[in-house]
């Protein structure tokens, strides 16, 4: 039986020489790849008790919102600034080159509220760590991360060591 | 019982006098109006026969990704321009003030593929119909379109009348 990372699609010096990037279309785009990797993020949520997903835009939408529905859940947005039409907060922090501004709906979240971020996947840690803290500036408890793909040699764990990660594709050495 | 509708938040005045803005984030960040949503959704797709989803960045991928999941179809991006890393077809459409140019993978859609394409609102059209030709220019059939939101007085229905289309609420006059 195939496993969600059969379907995922590497592709070799992209953005730039040297860097090998995931490219997680492959499973999205394919009925059984996504199928399986919804199920696979699922299962990491086992035992875990919460309000709320929160989904980082845009690929963290096409994970989170799945597994919003099949829990009946919410799906609070982490947008770029300017997309959210009401009240927000909103964080900046540093890419390579420049830096980003995330925000979220200031009533998306209410203190106590036990919310599981969502992306596709989890490289330096840099735009969760924001959006965590924008989730717990407004009072929640970031109760879980999860990721379908991890790269482990970026740091992201460290950055987010105060929190509780999982992942279900791990690549090494990149 | 509530309805979908209950949960939208419409906001007078935005982006600018005289326009109401028809947010879905009321509807996305409730448990129960994002699953009436994504359910109301599903029923329009009732008695279509296809092979995929198409969905538009990034809120047609909030509604498109949980009934993909849900019907065991994948899921195809229509991105704005340079996000997508493999080969791609583009197109470009006006805007109110400018245009914008949306593309898919190369590889996304088979000759004959039969494509549903989603997004959250309709209003002109534009984009949507600018992604029906990209599937289109790929060999595939958009045999439906379906959408949370349809704002009726601003002619989407005239530019996509050669399309199946189908919205979840209707409003009318602005």
């Amino acid at each position: 039986m195939k496993k969600v990372e059969d379907y995922m699609i590497s592709i070799p010096d992209f953005p730039k020489k040297g860097i090998i990037f995931r490219d997680v279309t492959g499973v999205t785009e394919s009925a059984e790849g996504f199928s399986l990797a919804i199920d696979e993020l699922d299962n990491l949520l086992d035992g875990v008790e919460y309000d709320v997903l929160a989904g980082t835009e845009s690929r963290g939408f096409i994970f989170g919102a799945p597994l919003a529905y099949k829990n009946k859940k919410g799906l609070v947005l982490v947008r770029k600034k300017g997309k959210l039409p009401r009240e927000t907060v909103e964080r900046s922090y540093d890419l390579e080159y420049g830096s980003a501004t995330i925000e979220i709906h200031k009533d998306a979240i209410k203190p106590g509220d036990r919310v599981v971020l969502v992306d596709d996947l989890i490289a330096t840690g840099g735009t969760i760590e924001a959006a965590a803290k924008l989730i717990e500036e407004l009072g929640g408890v970031v109760v879980k991360m999860i990721f379908l793909i991890e790269l482990s040699d970026l740091g992201g764990r460290e950055v987010l060591k105060d929190y509780d990660i999982a992942s279900v594709i791990q690549y090494e050495g990149e």
